[in-house]
């Protein structure tokens, strides 16, 4: 069988799996959900060895830094992936929601119901964790997943994925509602992207040079998570305090991840003060600082940046500083620079808060936390699929309702059009 | 100036404008709603004859009844549409709704804030009042517009544009929040999907054509509003009065719109007794009856049907009909040939009703009542850019919610990631 006619014959299987997914009971999705976590507990230790394998061909392939950490799965992150499919399953049953219920001037009543997409095709890379979150999710929201892992990953995957199949037969529920694409064709992905007739939507997760690829050659909608150039900023009006911890968190937490802050914007007012001590603690922990020209003139040891430079996502221990006038010029820069990813503002001044949360058009925009805050369980979704940055339908982290949509529902009682 | 260019720069004027109208206070907004409505009543007999200049041409030309009778304008059609542009005035402003903001354990409060998507791309036909509800919601949900009309309804589309511009102007606004395209080239169209750097979401309306047409072209979002073959089903347990009300309306009432029916399903046990008396009513207004095998034993002067009859929008004096086994018979067939538009089912049986409410995959799914009623303004949106058959972002009557987004926001108190 050629690679087309594989994928046709994963997508036809995922499509007959929507339609009974997409009715299935709470309480049998729901045991799929525990079933799987219990038995990923259960082979807790074939999956690390499974990822040890994985880990050390990436590190004789000499992959980079930021993703052999996505890739390194413990014994504590199989818990975190069991514990994330308990909270999922915790997690109301979106399906079938009926909200605003109004009657109408005609005598009908109009509402929405909450529906499942249908079928969900989801292309990442080295993280494992992805095949236990991304499955979770489209049971729960009722939806059948097409799971395209990164090669790097592919012995842990298919552990994982095992688990996945045998909590689906133990609901009662077809195996086939999670499928994990098992060739490493790369050719797997064309066709993923261009079956409409079998994939309602493709969640891409990966690098830039993916999800570009995937958005131009993709024949469904697909939503995008490109990458993740995160602004902290500094106001006049800053907690000195707060402005401190926030920084060290958004940018030393994890350097790898999206929602690490990239660039510091510092109103100048509080440059000279403030700058100078953020940066000896950036650069005690080996961050490097890329800075503008009034930077270089405050803090010792700063790189000049480059206009590269702010457009960049390091996922590594560099940071781009700029000082600015104030929050119009601070909102002006993020709006240009920016991945529309997640922002913050340190302030104690009520208006710049405000404006800020208004005028800064990306995806999370926060007021006194770190950036490291833009993540689904954080934001309390149980888990998540991925982190947008379009505007269309989903936008930041996407959980369940994100993999859903609503219809209209009318309630009549013989009543016709005037 | 060549047609790329001069899109492009149409593109760039309103980009710059989307910044101002996202930032325009609820009372500038409605205030240019308002400005417009007046200025519409105002100027209604010039648009009369802008609009019967443009009839009389359409005539001519040869084009078919269901183009006419979209075009023509009365001046109660001048009435509503300046009554639609008060609807809209009316509506809460979407902009800057907070919503969802709940403590999370960490200290955040996490909450959604609705924002505008941008700058919204208006492809449609020969609709006149569409450049006004167009107009309307894109500015009331804070996003720019650009129009590009059909050139039969040119004369009149351009006459409804200045009332437009002189709204926007009294209130304050650019101009540029709502452009209409000035050219019959159409290659425009081909630009204007095509600009993601100027366009953020293009609503095509028109024929199916066109919109297969522009969903394959396009590199941004399409809210895709394809054709309406509606489903009307008669339940065993049908009310015998209400099934023929709902069927008269539902396909009667007025032929060339997408929420007419085109389709009627039968339940077997109440086809002998139900169908003759629907069939009669629907051949005394001159519907011709397009039946399977049985509905031709059972209707006098039926035609067979076609494969082909049952996936057809007629738009014209044509209805097909099928007798099927019962509710789950009639699911299947909708949900095998239905365009996923509207679908209702006449019924006294709790079961029936909400197994079709629930297992019916259309934008709208109605429990007796006329499938007239998929519609905007009679579900309460105050007017509606498109009926999105697609399932992704906005589904079904799309109003200004369907052109906004959530972004998250976070209020810290200085919190970091443990």
């Amino acid at each position: 069988m050629d690679i087309r006619e594989y994928m046709a014959q994963v997508g036809a299987a995922a499509r007959a799996a929507s339609r009974l997914v997409a009715r299935a009971s709470t309480r049998a999705k729901n045991d799929a959900l525990l079933a799987m976590a219990r038995t990923l507990r259960e082979r807790r230790d074939e999956l690390l060895s499974a990822n040890a394998a994985d880990v050390a061909e990436a590190r004789a392939a000499g992959l980079d830094a930021a993703m052999i950490d996505r890739l390194q799965l413990s014994a504590k992150g199989v818990e975190s992936m069991a514990l994330g499919l308990e909270q999922v399953a915790a997690l109301p049953d979106p399906v079938g929601e009926i909200t605003d219920l109004k009657r109408r001037p005609s005598g009908i009543q109009v509402g929405r119901m909450r529906v499942p997409l249908g079928v969900v095709g989801i292309i990442y890379e080295a993280r494992p964790n992805v095949t236990a979150d991304a499955a979770a999710l489209c049971l729960k929201s009722g939806n059948a997943a097409i799971l395209r892992g990164g090669k790097e990953a592919l012995r842990c995957n298919q552990a994982i994925a095992a688990c996945v199949r045998a909590g689906l037969t133990a609901a009662g529920l077809p195996e086939t509602a999670v499928q994990v694409v098992e060739t490493a064709d790369r050719a797997a992905v064309g066709h993923l992207v261009a079956m409409p007739e079998y994939v309602d939507v493709i969640v891409p997760r990966g690098g830039k040079g993916l999800i570009e690829r995937i958005s131009k050659e993709a024949r469904v909608p697909v939503i995008k998570h490109l990458d993740g150039n995160c602004h902290v900023y500094i106001d006049t009006d800053a907690d000195e305090d707060m402005a401190l911890r926030i920084v060290d968190n958004a940018k030393t937490q994890r350097l790898g991840t999206c929602n690490t802050a990239e660039s510091l914007l510092v109103a100048r007012s509080v440059s000279t003060t403030l700058l100078p001590e953020i940066a000896a603690m950036l650069q005690a922990k080996g961050v490097e600082i890329r800075g503008c020209a009034e930077t270089m003139t405050i803090v010792p040891n700063a790189k000049p940046a480059t206009e590269a430079d702010y457009y960049a996502e390091y996922l590594a221990a560099v940071i781009s500083v700029k000082v600015v006038d104030g929050v119009d010029a601070a909102i002006a820069h993020i709006n240009k620079y920016s991945s529309q990813h997640t922002e913050a503002i340190v302030t104690e001044n009520y208006t710049a808060a405000l404006r800020f949360l208004r005028e800064v058009d990306s995806s999370s925009v926060m007021v006194n936390a770190s950036t490291r805050f833009a993540d689904g369980f954080e934001y309390g979704l149980g888990a998540e699929i991925g982190i947008s940055t379009d505007k269309f339908h989903a936008r930041g982290p996407v959980g369940l309702e994100g993999l859903t949509s609503q219809k209209w529902i009318v309630l009549g009682n013989g009543e016709i059009r005037q």
